[in-house]
Formats: C-alpha cells, sequence, structure tokens
C-alpha cells in the first residue's frame, strides 16, 4: 500500500518556523535534490560540483541566481548548505538542508529559485510522509513527528517521544502476533473441518482471545489518560452564580483571563485555559453558575456545564462559605449528584473564607459528614478544603492538592498509552470485532464466519501502523501536519 | 577596542523565528560550546567523543538527559548535530549547530539542558557581535546582518546584501585613505612650521578636501534615497475631505484596511500601508482630508497632513471630478501649494470619473495648463490622470506612473546607499567637520587648529565601521538585533 504513492519528484519547503529569526532552513527532498541545489550554490565563485559533494557535510557559500534568470550570476544570499544522500536522511530519500539568513524575502526568494530548477513546493506533511513510504517508521511513529512539535508538556512530550521510537508500535505488534496465532490456530481447525473435527485446543485459542482481548481493553481504556496527557487534564470549575469561579480561574492562570464582575451570570460561555504545572498540563474549563434560569442564553450555558462535569476528570465544585451552613450543604449535595465521584476527583472549595474566617473549621466537618453520609466509600475521592479566591489564601494548598491528584497520572507516564483519537476508534473497532468473536465461539458459528471477524480485528490493528491502509487515511493523517515536515 | 568585550564564556540561543515548526536550531558558540554539546549527546546509545568530531559535519544521534538530571538517561529528541571549528564558523569561535523537532518544549528544555552544562543565554546579536570582535567583519557589515533579516523587499536586501559583503565598508576606506593623506600633508608643514614656510603644494591639499567631501556629501544625499528603499518610498495621499483616498489606499492593497465611509472627516490618523510593486517597497499614508475645521481632532489630523506631505516623495493629489471645473482647479492648486515639485513627484488624481465619464478629457486639459502656468519647468514632474477608485478604472494606469516613477530609483541600486540612521549621523558630522576644515584653510587658521577638525572626521568615519567605538556603541548597534543573531 506504501508504494502507491510515488516520489519520483523533488520537493521543497520552510522546515523553520515561520517568520523572521536570525536563521532558516529551507528543506529539499527527492531524486533530484542535490543537482538542483548544487545549481545554485557556489564556493569562491566556482559552481560545486555534485561528484565531490559528502554527505552530511556541511558546506558555507553563496546562493547566486542561475543564468537563467534575470539577476544572473547576483548573489541571494551567503548559507551552509548540507547534503544528505540516500537512505540517510530523514525521508530516506537524497535531501539537501540550506541554512539562510531568515528574512522572510530571502526564504520566499528561495523557494522561487528551488522551483524554477525543477523543485515543487512540498504539502503539508509530505517529507514525513516520505520517510514513511521509504520505511523510516511506520504510520503511528509518523504521527508521533507532529504530537512531538505540538506538544505543550513534559508529561506530553514524553508519550510522544516513546510513541516515535516505537513503543506503541510494539504493543501493536505483539497483538497482531496473539491474532495470527488466533487465525492459524483456526485455519487448523477449518483444514480439519470437513472430517468434523472440532479442534483439539480451543482452551488454547480462548485463552489468547482472552489475553488479546484484555490487552486491546487496556489501550482502549488508555485513551482517556493519554488524551488527557496531551490536551491537558480537563478540570471543571462549577458552583451556583456568584460563586466565585471566574475569580479562581484568574488566581489559577495568574492573569484576567475571564470577566469578572459582581453581576451574577456575567460567564455564559465555557472558558478554557491550559495550565504548566510541574510538567503536567491541566485545562481548567469556567462554566456558567448553576441556577434556575429562564434566559434562554444563560439555560444553554447552564446545560452546557452540565456536559463539562461529565467530561472532566477533575471537578472544582465551589461553595459560598458566606450563605449559611443549610445553603453551603445543600450547594455540595447538587455538585456531589451531578458528578461522578466513584470516576472523578471532587475538590469542594468552600470560597469567600476571608469574609466568615470564623466559621471555617466547622463547616469543613459539616460538609465532609455531608459527604461521608452520602458516598460512602467513594468519600475518599473527594477533598474539602476552604479558599479565597480573591485574596489568595487557600490558593497554595488547591495547587498542592492539584499535584497530589496529578501525582496518579504520573503512574501512567511509563505504559504505553494511546493518545491519538484515530488509533482510538481503530482499537475500538478491533475490540467491537474480537467481542463478536468470542460471541461466535460461544454460539458455536461456523469457524469461517468467526475467522472473518478475526481479519476484521487484524485490518483495524494493522490501519493504526499503516500495513494496511487508503490513499484516504493517509491523507487524512498527514494534512494535520505543518508544511515543512 | 574590540578586545575590551571580552568573550571566554559560552553562549547558547534558538536561532530559527520564534515558534513551533518542523525543525528549530539550537546555536552555540564559546570555547566550551563541543564539550558541551558532547555532554548532551549520544550515538546508538554511546556518548560522541570530542576527539573524534570532525568539522562542519552533521551527526545524527539523541540528546540524552545527563547523569546529574533528575531524569538522567531519558531522551529529550533525536537531532542533527553540525559541529564547526574556529575560526571557520559564524563567530569564528568553536560553535554547534542543534537542529531538533521544533516543538516549543523541546527548545526550551534544551536550552535549558545547555545552561545547566555551563553555556549562558545568548543577548541580542551577540553572535554577531562575536563576530565583529572576532573580525569576521566590520561594524558596517554586522549592522547589515539585522538588515539582511528585516529586508522586505529585493530593492532593500541587495542594498543590505552589498553592505554586507563590504561595499560600502569599501567606499568608507577610500574615504579615510583620502583624509589620511590630508593629515599627513598638514604633518609636513607643522613639521617645517617653525622655518615660517607654508606648504608648497596646498593645491594638491585643496583637490583632495573637494573630492572627501563631495564623497562625503553623495553618501550623506544617498540617505534619503537609500532610507527609502530600505523602508518603503513614502507616498503621501492628501485631498481635500470626501474625495476618496481611503478607497483608493484600499484598491491599491486589495483590502479594506481603512475605514471607508461617506462622512467627511472619517480617517482621522494618518494610516501607512506597505506595497511591494516590482521588487519596490512603497509606503503609502493616507492622511486626514484638508479642509477648514473647527474640530479640534481633525485639525491635528491636517496639520499632520502638511507634515506628511513634506516628508513624502511621491504625491497622489486626489481632485475630485464631480465638483466642477473650478473647484477642481482650486483644489489642484492648493495641492501644488502644499508639496514641493521640485524635489517630489507630484500625481494628481482627478477622481470619481466614474460619475461624469463625459467631463474627463476637457479637465485634463485645463489642469495640465493650470499646472504648467503655476510651476513651469517643474510641471515636468507632475502626472495628472483620472481615476475611479471605485471601479478601479484608471488603477493600472495608476501602478504604471507608480512603475515609470520608480525606475528612477531602480538607478540608484548600483551606487552604495546608506541606509542606517547611525551612519547617516556619522557622516553628517564628518561632513561637518571638514566643512571646519575648509574654513580653517580659507581664514588661514593655525595648521594644529584645523588638523584637530581632521581627526575628528577621521574619528566619525572610524566610527561607523568600528575601527572605532565605544561599548555605549556596540551595546546599542547589537541590541536593535534579534535573540540568536
Amino acid at each position: 500500500m506504501r508504494t502507491s504513492f510515488l516520489s519520483d519528484d523533488t520537493i521543497c519547503a520552510v522546515a523553520t518556523p515561520p517568520g523572521m529569526g536570525a536563521i532558516a532552513v529551507v528543506r529539499i527532498s527527492g531524486p533530484k535534490s542535490h543537482e538542483i541545489a548544487c545549481g545554485l550554490f557556489q564556493r569562491n565563485g566556482q559552481p560545486v560540483s555534485m561528484e565531490k559533494i559528502k554527505s552530511h557535510h556541511s558546506y558555507y557559500g553563496n546562493i547566486v541566481f542561475p543564468a537563467s534568470s534575470e539577476h544572473a550570476g547576483e548573489l541571494l544570499d551567503e548559507v551552509l548548505v548540507t547534503f544528505f544522500n540516500a537512505p540517510h536522511s530523514f525521508t530516506g530519500e537524497d535531501a539537501v538542508e540550506i541554512s539562510t539568513h531568515g528574512s522572510i524575502y530571502v526564504q520566499q526568494r528561495l523557494l522561487e529559485l528551488l522551483v524554477e530548477q525543477g523543485a515543487r513546493m512540498a504539502m503539508a506533511g509530505e517529507f514525513t510522509r516520505r520517510a514513511f513510504v521509504n520505511r523510516r517508521f511506520d504510520l503511528a511513529q509518523a504521527e508521533a513527528v507532529a504530537d512531538i512539535i505540538a506538544s505543550q508538556s513534559e508529561a506530553a512530550h514524553r508519550l510522544a517521544m516513546n510513541q516515535l521510537k516505537g513503543g506503541f508500535s510494539k504493543e501493536l505488534q505483539t497483538l497482531r502476533s496473539g491474532l495470527l496465532e488466533i487465525t492459524s490456530l483456526m485455519e487448523l481447525e477449518l483444514d480439519f473441518s470437513e472430517e468434523d473435527v472440532e479442534f483439539a485446543d480451543r482452551s488454547r485459542l480462548r485463552s489468547l482471545l482472552d489475553k488479546t482481548q484484555n490487552h486491546v481493553k487496556r489501550l482502549t481504556d488508555s485513551f482517556r489518560w493519554g488524551n488527557a496527557i496531551k490536551n491537558g487534564i480537563p478540570v471543571a470549575i462549577v458552583g451556583e452564580t456568584n460563586t466565585g469561579k471566574s475569580t479562581l480561574l484568574n488566581a489559577l492562570l495568574g492573569e484576567d483571563r475571564a470577566i469578572v464582575s459582581d453581576i451574577a451570570g456575567t460567564t455564559r460561555d465555557t472558558i478554557e485555559e491550559v495550565m504548566n504545572l510541574d510538567g503536567i498540563l491541566f485545562r481548567f474549563i469556567d462554566t456558567a453558575g448553576i441556577r434556575e434560569t429562564e434566559e434562554t442564553i444563560e439555560k444553554i450555558g447552564i446545560e452546557r456545564t452540565f456536559r463539562k462535569i461529565h467530561e472532566a476528570e477533575i471537578v472544582l465544585g465551589m461553595v459560598d462559605i458566606t450563605q449559611g451552613l443549610e445553603a453551603m450543604k445543600a450547594a455540595a449535595r447538587f455538585i456531589l449528584n451531578k458528578a461522578d465521584p466513584a470516576h472523578q476527583t471532587l475538590v469542594l472549595l468552600l470560597n469567600k473564607s476571608d469574609r466568615c474566617p470564623d466559621t471555617a473549621a466547622e463547616a469543613i466537618d459539616e460538609i465532609k459528614n455531608m459527604v461521608c453520609e452520602t458516598l460512602g466509600d467513594d468519600a475518599a475521592h473527594v477533598y474539602i478544603q476552604t479558599l479565597s479566591a480573591k485574596t489568595g489564601n487557600g490558593m497554595d494548598a488547591l495547587r498542592q492538592t492539584l499535584k497530589e491528584i496529578q501525582q496518579r497520572w504520573r503512574v501512567h507516564q511509563n505504559e504505553t498509552l494511546v493518545t491519538n483519537v484515530r488509533h482510538y476508534e481503530a482499537l475500538s473497532h478491533a475490540g467491537q470485532s474480537l467481542d463478536a468473536v468470542r460471541r461466535g465461539l460461544d454460539d458455536g458459528l461456523p469457524t469461517d464466519l468467526v475467522a472473518q471477524d478475526l481479519r476484521e480485528a487484524l485490518y483495524y490493528l494493522g490501519s493504526i501502523t499503516g500495513e494496511i491502509t487508503t490513499e484516504e487515511v493517509l491523507g487524512s493523517v498527514f494534512s494535520r501536519f505543518c508544511i515543512g515536515k
């Protein structure tokens, strides 16, 4: 399937970030890359001979307008040119990197010259795609390249780097081996089917299937963690109107991100902000205050709040300590009901503690009792602490709590986590096919029907690494990349 | 003077534009650059030995957290590392370039690691400053590096490249030689002064002084052109209120840059936009309409308009063709009076031609006669054409006129032009000192007093190339640079 993508032409693009800088790097890859670069490159006023060029060597010299140009012989820039011989380059093809002065004019003009000399402007992700086509790495590893570039935290970077180094691909290989063994056991059975002999070692087949199903399930489940680490652990800030949710968000981020006012219902949209705490990204979601309302726009905001609570891993429940004990308990109970303490970590924040410093200790005890009565064992997942988002009192304790919670996430860092929606979907489909295999075995379906489901599972796993893929899938994967990668 | 700047430490910075890209390049320069890079660099799981490294060779390998780090042994990124041995590097020092995946996380983390290993974050322009200190080039050439990076047009790029290649420095050298010859002629005179013999060859001295003064004057005058080419030829769009100035600007730029409305006085601020026409940058200045007004803010705008007319090289004078012949003439005459047709190129645009297509030819003739009567010979610098900025009729003709005018600028492209305010000021000061020398000779001042003025002229010329300079000047020059250059 990889060979369906022909790359007999030579592509070029700026590989460094867009804009002006001290230097910029223009990358060329393809069979004519050396020839095209040498057509523009001079050292000490002399053209550079392709034959004399050494791979991986950086040559200092000039980019000079070629004879065909109206500026023939004029100097465009002083550059450093590095040549790479196939297959020892990023793409696996002959390649060249030209390091220029980082002016926008030079970058554009050099690309124009390269195109005039026979190169073609690369499409998004085309360099990585060529590396994939030339079997420098598989599709999951190619996708890791994009993830590395986009990484915003140490944890996300480490996940992407593990994927690039083939950690994920190795697990998929193990899964495929298991499935192939199941398939061959089944084929053995098929071979003997006319003799109507059921295969002797069905227990071996079932144990392999168990193991594979569990493995697929572990990987599918890991997407929850992988996605949170890649995009930030979702933390919903919820509570009644005017309990100080936006003030808390601002205090956490250290800037006036959300509009803060005393008018109830100021925040109608959900606002998301990311914060890097000790190398882990948190994605804070400020939500509309929960209250009975007839106002349409605000109603939509409140419905969205419930959805955001559902999607969060951590819920910061804001309760106004100045409203009296009964109102606080009612508010806290409401949040407990909307959240899912069995699967989420809930932090109840008794806010505005600056305005009633004396009742704080008592309030905590009362709320704690209520939580224990309501939740039983799940109460262990609930933190209760006082806060003044306005004065900053209690903010350090809250950050400490977030760090404590994130420790649980650190455990997952050495496992392979699925971070990519495409992989998650393929694994889910593979899981469904394996469920069908199991049902088929349980119901005594004909072996060749069961084998069909097995092949489907293999297909989905193969689509992740690109063993089995289509032009459409490749197009969609690489279009996510930036130009020059 | 150059040696006052010690560089016994090793500096590092990201050299590519800020942000995310396929790749980023981190640059290290200084005596420990190879050692620091090797402390983090591994190939095939093995540390890289400094002794075996070849200059200008690119090594593929891994950046690995060092033993001292809490992440000891972990992989940060797969990279390409190129080593440069002094003096064969940009700075003239031992240097290293590390080409990483272009994620912001990797760039930051790598810099942190380099600093932990003993490098220091580079200050703005520090790499180029070291190149200057190590006599890779003079100060005017160093400044050209910043100009190349900032170039927005072919013409500006070519000027900067000529300066980098030493074209300007060579002219300064010629000037200095002339001044030194004058000085030695004078010293000869001083040696014989006790014998009260006036120097025999004063005519030689005066002819040298003439030549040098003319040369300095030509360079000083060239700043007008050099500055316009570097920053864009200033074109003022002027006229009464509601003559379509903003509509013209939008039509020129092809987008809705200025707020256009039918209410007279919409444009109060001057708006500047640049446009690249055939490799020359034009800087269009939309101005407040000129009319009698009592409104304070608008009055300020109109005063600013007069200033902008004065600063422009080209004045586009807008006249409303629908207002009748007499009003048009009055408006055109007003613009003629405010502009300076002896030194500026004036284009009178009879706008809104779509609304009275029949009177256009007659209007042009009448205005042409008026211009010839008013200006005499200077009328040659005035173009008169009809336009409908709204429908676009006449826009091509206007662009053609601008191209015609710019041809005059192209003539200057092969001369050395002064583009830098610092150089312009130094040359102006040198010119004043030479004027004083001439007056001294004319007035028969004692030779040692005249020699003092000559030394001043030499000082100013030397300050341009950095032969003579101060820490303050260097600091100010290099702080204009970006980090990493």
